[in-house]
């Protein structure tokens, strides 16, 4: 006879193994600020194990590094946000390997690509193509992500690690809150940042609801020296435009401070809560 | 040789047209709110114009019914906001027939299509093609209307109304709210009106700048008994649930005395502002 759901899920819940140090996942891996959350989540906890994701692991030859260095504790999967069957096979990747999640990065994310995307100067120069691409990578990449990992992150929650809960933390960006707009321009990367506030939002309702031992979190890294940013420092002070050691070092201490209460709220690096 | 463009620009305004009431375009009328903003707009003001735009006017029964009764101050145009070549289309033939426009009303969007679409009830029901379709019809659509518009509001201005500025209003919706959201659920939708805020916005911004005579604001119309909330009102009040009548009432009174100030705001039905 099967098992029904509900009992399969206590089950599997009470025999989760506990990963000492937590198991922690970091999507958009490859490079910029989610490949230094990945180096920071390995220097600084002995004993984490981390799941570093991108589109082609192959390529990625600084995580590739890291492998090399962290061995075990450092498992590298092939994931891209706009491919759900990739999402999907590391989601039974890490089921079968570990069991649970206590934290979930989504790092990846798209402003520029040359030929392709290019932020906005004006609401003439809106392409519907680049509009569509922005949404699809920044807003629904990480939602379709947190929706194949939230079983992962239920059984979880804060278990061998120093939070309560766990932790599920999109990058956003300043320059997708509403109220704060006073520059207008970049309209597709606003546009699906706005979105991936609201989605953020609308899940965290949920998780609360439901008393999952899990919080959604947004932040704000600041302008960090990126190939995300590189284009468009040129109009950055040197004192904002930040190191991406600097930024995750604080997003990291965010994260690791996140409690209950956090869930569903939007950081800036200086642990400032951000207008929608 | 050739006229230079802000020459141009400047003596098409000196020459435009006055209409007197006014040139009116709402995007999105064959039925519901849309519909209903051109009946009210043709009712009230014996003198103005309006634009009805839809999918596909020869199955607009109603709206062809208005077309009989107030024949040359209604025309009625095919658009459909997924393909942008009918928004140019329409560009044209209004700036052939009319060279300006005083309001443009973008009415049109989607919540729910039998077998399509459906307003999630939880994360693990969120499909990608329905959060890319809400994207498309209800934030991209509208902008781009607004894109291929703008020449001829900066034109018309209030030019032949009591107002001062030509007025972009989109409907919106107070589910589409972020500081708002308490219920979770409806991703696809609440995303895609979160992603129009923050476009509005943006574009109020650049408007703005320019002192163009150009006010954009959203409109939360209720929970207004039409096909698009008819399969959710279950859980309504009677006293929340408001015929189109009314609710297109409230909106045309905030509509006739939106200012220059009002530029970037989204209002309820009451006039009072909603969070973002």
């Amino acid at each position: 006879m099967a098992i029904p759901m509900r009992l399969r899920a206590f089950s599997s819940s009470a025999s989760a193994p506990k990963w000492e140090g937590g198991v922690s996942m970091v999507q958009g891996a490859s490079r910029g600020i989610g490949l230094e959350f990945v180096r920071q989540l390995l220097e600084k906890n002995e004993k984490g194990h981390v799941i570093a994701t991108c589109r082609d692991p192959a390529k990625a030859t600084v995580l590739l590094e890291l492998k090399n260095r962290f061995a075990e504790r450092l498992n590298v999967l092939p994931l891209d946000v706009t491919v759900e069957s990739t999402i999907e096979e590391s989601a039974r990747s890490i089921t079968e390997s570990y069991g649970s999640l206590n934290l979930l990065i989504n790092a990846s994310g798209i402003l520029s690509i040359p030929g392709v995307l290019q932020p906005e100067t004006t609401l003439t120069k809106v392409q519907k193509s680049s509009m569509m691409l922005a949404y699809e990578v920044n807003a629904v990449g990480p939602i379709l992500v947190i929706k194949h990992m939230w079983p992962l992150l239920r059984v979880g929650g804060g278990l061998g690690t120093e939070r309560d809960v766990a932790v599920v933390a999109n990058v956003s960006a300043r320059v997708g809150s509403i109220g704060d707009n006073r520059l207008g321009g970049w309209h597709s990367y606003r546009a699906s940042k706005a979105a991936l506030n609201q989605l953020t939002k609308t899940i965290s309702v949920e998780f609360g609801r439901k008393k999952d031992p899990v919080a959604c979190i947004l932040l704000h890294p600041g302008t960090v020296d990126t190939d995300l940013s590189r284009p468009f420092q040129r109009n950055v002070p040197a004192e904002k435009l930040f190191t991406k050691e600097f930024s995750v070092q604080k997003l990291l201490n965010i994260i690791n401070n996140t409690k209950q209460q956090d869930n569903g709220k939007f950081f800036a690096w200086d642990g400032q809560e951000i207008p929608w």
